[in-house]
């Protein structure tokens, strides 16, 4: 980098997104001023459908690998996945302290635990109204609302000027858990004058104000009341505490025990207890084996696969899959959530499945969103007031939206910035404008394998998906160049080869006169006779099939 | 079957879904009476998400065949897919007459031709209010509203009694084509005295009454008055010919010119300017080429790739990859459809991609559904007054929802039957019951390929899309049992092999052992050497990555 460009911009301060705005779900931003980086949260995302096989995808932070000794710290804004998800692959890159509330820190410790880095990792909690120094920086955790309890928002303070960051959040005046957000803190900290704004924009595409969460719990009061006399299924989102302590107390007030089932939310909802975040009236909670004890009218079961996960509790228990338990005939199954884009259709499986089996399902009212909509937006603009505004959190289309809001509010449209990822955003009080780009990615996880699998692996698997494999194996004589053995065909996800016969005999004449004809004609490389057994009975299954197969020539030789 | 009870039941009437009701799509009923069948529709199915590579889904018409003696004839309500689409497969096995009104037919007509069938298949076009004998049956076609001009609701005369079946329907007091539904006709046949109704459930869960076709009319001409100076791009689904009806009437208002872009679109609104199912204004439209001869706000394109298909016209035009148009900056793009469930994330990718490139979007107001929602189902029912209801059209849920207006509406709860596929359901006016099971399933169809892929074809393209696929070959001499050559490992979708020398060469290590000590061991059994090849590669591969590739171990003797 030019010497002198760099010191021209050393007053600036940077913010990169490392690989959040683009790929729902890696939130990942970088903040640099000087010789000091923070990074705001450290989220993974799950994979998109062409991703075969790959279990989850993490940020490639080549960047701050390459800054290492300006990394000061993560500071995490909350504990969902696709916040703190990578956290244990990253730590095992560069290994900083990690910042975040009380129940944030439980969940990170949990998945630290798996990875065995508790040990090894710095970490700090950090009380709402708090601030940490991290090298040029001040960060500031200011209390938000949001579909998991002990959100924040940040207020990151540099000499270059201060950015708010909302993290996910919403406006919730009557909150299940805890405070309302801390909107004095916002209006406080808009008067002293604020840099950027970077604000959640899942929900902008939506007018109006989201519910408070504590509108869902009269809803499970009525429904509770209506079913008196039936087991109630409540199917919801592992993280979300406030919802499970809705569910619990109006299991306690019409008097059900209480049984969580579900990996997640059980390990979630046991760190939410240690923590006091959960308020559990006495023997309410029973463990699943004490049910049989219990008559179905007093019984609630809180289940994860609200999504309609094939491996989760709700699916298993339609489908006569789970060890313990089996919704049937007059239960009563809510679910307390929306199917996030690209569920719908498993969910409705399940909603099916579980009507076929004569349950009757409930998804009305029963669910109210952890992001602010529009009315609340334009609040935190207006109380923040900053100069430039950068939305964050959401696909292209929300953050088109959020920019829309942020004009008609009179934020100068050449102060909006919508940032792809790997953008470098430099802003100070003057001028605001994206300078460069670092190298950002996706890695993919695949089992314990972390970024063995690109888009080669990819592309095969995509291959292999559509049409199989057919194999051509054969051995030459290493002294002649003749046929020793073969040449083979073996084909997987191709065609039932019994139903098919007739298809796989012309096949291998197909590739028995393409090789004799090179042999004859004393071809030995085994490239040329490869290429040419692959042409040959790739256009004959094409001309016969419309497929394409991969197609795979193995030689041996003998 | 025995025949006593053949006699017995010779008397009433059986109907028999032979695909449709479990999988959506698939619209395929049988009516069957003593010595004579007719089949109600003839659709595909799109494949399920786990069915990777297959094009299309067609049902099992076994029992057609057994019965090819009484089967009369394909009697059709409309022309979408999943009511015709299986028409040119089902035909070559089972070559009946095909009945169907004017666009209905057209549109047939037109994949009879792609599969050269039209010389060898009888086909009838029928009017509204015509009835057609087919041995034992009449049918009346009855004219209803449908997102597709010229649907009909059937009714089926047997002696056993009338059965109506709806087909998918709306009631549209205004439509934009020919007539308003013909109500007066369904409250006269319900007059009569009807034995069953079989109506579209596809909005049961919907209160209220589907906005007419026209409104969305209303909404084109607003869209095209606020948007005067821009190129206007509108998706819709390429057999909504009365959408495209609409859009051209205001592109003519607004002194535009048209385009229709997508292969099939472009098939159908010919077909439907043959038959005079359109009407266009003289010189309104254009072909693509003439585009470059007109200003840009004089240009209307309307477009298949509402549903977000990667290969459909519009995500061409808007990733760059259509030869002729480009969507960019000032363009506006109105969606005048809904994502189909399954759908929701490619319609999101899309319309990310279009604001990317700086167009306008939008999509609200610019769409009604085709289907009957509470408040006209109602309306059905209580026109009609069936003595039994089975709802039809729609996955478990929608006929569940169906079933319960239908049990509100007063129809005894023993009376409502939501049949599974292949069930019989025997009625006549004293009894209806589900007597039997005939044999059903879905065929798959992958490019020439009719039913080749099974399940264990299937299973493979799972397993090499999840992991990919280790190829283990070895030559064994033939007369002393010893490596002549291998064992090699060729790997496809495993893993990056570069990035993973070690792995593999760990890998061959593990083969070699594995094979040597079969040897060692005097084993020369082929299955027992691949069966150990196998184990003991899988073992490694899981510890070492938590993977299970598909391990295929192939064998040459020379």
């Amino acid at each position: 980098m030019n010497k002198k460009k760099e010191n021209k911009s050393a007053s600036k301060l940077k913010i990169i997104p490392l690989g959040g705005l683009e790929q729902i779900g890696m939130n990942i931003t970088a903040f640099e001023y000087e010789d000091s980086i923070i990074v705001v949260d450290c989220g993974l995302a799950f994979p998109a459908d062409d991703m075969l096989g790959i279990d989850l995808v993490i940020p490639d932070i080549t960047y701050l690998k390459d800054n290492a000794d300006k990394v000061k710290g993560f500071v995490i804004t909350h504990g969902h996945e696709d916040h703190i998800g990578a956290l244990p692959y990253i730590l095992k890159e560069i290994n900083v302290p990690v910042y975040a509330t009380r129940l944030t820190m439980g969940i990170i410790e949990n998945k630290l635990k798996e990875h065995n880095l508790v040990k090894g990792t710095k970490r700090k909690v950090v009380k709402f109204g708090q601030s940490i120094n991290l090298g040029q920086f001040r960060v500031e955790y200011i209390k938000t609302n949001h579909s998991i309890v002990d959100a924040a928002a940040l207020a990151i303070y540099s000499p270059a000027g201060i950015v708010v960051h909302t993290g996910d959040f919403k406006v919730d005046y009557t909150p299940v858990f805890g405070d309302a957000i801390d909107l004095p803190r916002f209006a406080e900290i808009g008067r002293k004058g604020v840099l950027a704004l970077m604000c959640d924009s899942t929900n902008a595409e939506r007018p109006g104000f989201t519910p408070s969460e504590r509108t869902v719990g009269k809803t499970f009061d009525t429904l509770f009341e209506e079913h008196k006399n039936t087991r109630i299924f409540v199917a919801t989102f592992a993280s979300n505490v406030d919802r499970v302590q809705q569910i619990i107390n109006s299991a306690y007030k019409y008097g059900r025990k209480v049984v969580v089932e579900g990996r997640s939310m059980v390990t979630i909802i046991e760190t939410a207890i240690h923590l006091g975040c959960i308020s559990i009236p006495e023997n309410t909670l029973i463990e699943i084996d004490q049910l049989k004890n219990c008559p179905d009218e007093q019984q609630v079961i809180i289940t994860t696969g609200s999504q309609g996960e094939s491996m989760a509790a709700l699916s298993r228990m339609a489908s006569n899959m789970h060890k313990k338990i089996t919704i049937g005939h007059g239960d009563t199954v809510i679910f307390s959530s929306n199917p996030i884009p690209g569920n719908e259709k498993a969910v409705t499986r399940v909603i099916n499945e579980l009507l076929r089996k004569g349950a009757d399902v409930i998804f009305q009212d029963t669910h109210v969103s952890g992001h602010a909509c529009q009315e609340e937006i334009k609040l935190i603009y207006t109380l923040v007031h900053p100069k430039y505004a950068v939305p964050v959190h959401g696909e292209y289309k929300h953050l088109k939206a959020q920019a829309k809001i942020a004009e008609n509010l009179g934020i100068d449209k050449e102060n909006i910035f919508i940032l792809s990822s790997g953008e470098v955003l430099e802003l100070d009080e003057n001028k605001a404008s994206v300078t460069g780009r670092v190298p950002v990615g996706s890695i993919l996880v695949d089992g314990l394998g972390v970024g063995d699998v690109g888009n080669v692996v990819l592309r095969d698997r995509q291959h292999l998906a559509e049409d199989g494999i057919l194999i051509v194996v054969m051995s030459l004589d290493k002294y002649t160049g003749q046929l020793a053995a073969g040449p083979d065909i073996v084909s997987r996800g191709f065609v039932y080869v019994r139903e098919s016969d007739e298809l796989m005999e012309e096949a291998h004449q197909v590739v028995d006169s393409a090789i004799s004809n090179c042999i004859d004609r004393g071809i030995t490389d085994w490239g040329k006779l490869k290429s040419t057994t692959k042409d040959a009975l790739s256009e004959y299954v094409w001309r016969k099939t419309k497929r394409r197969p991969m197609i795979l020539p193995i030689i041996m030789e003998v």
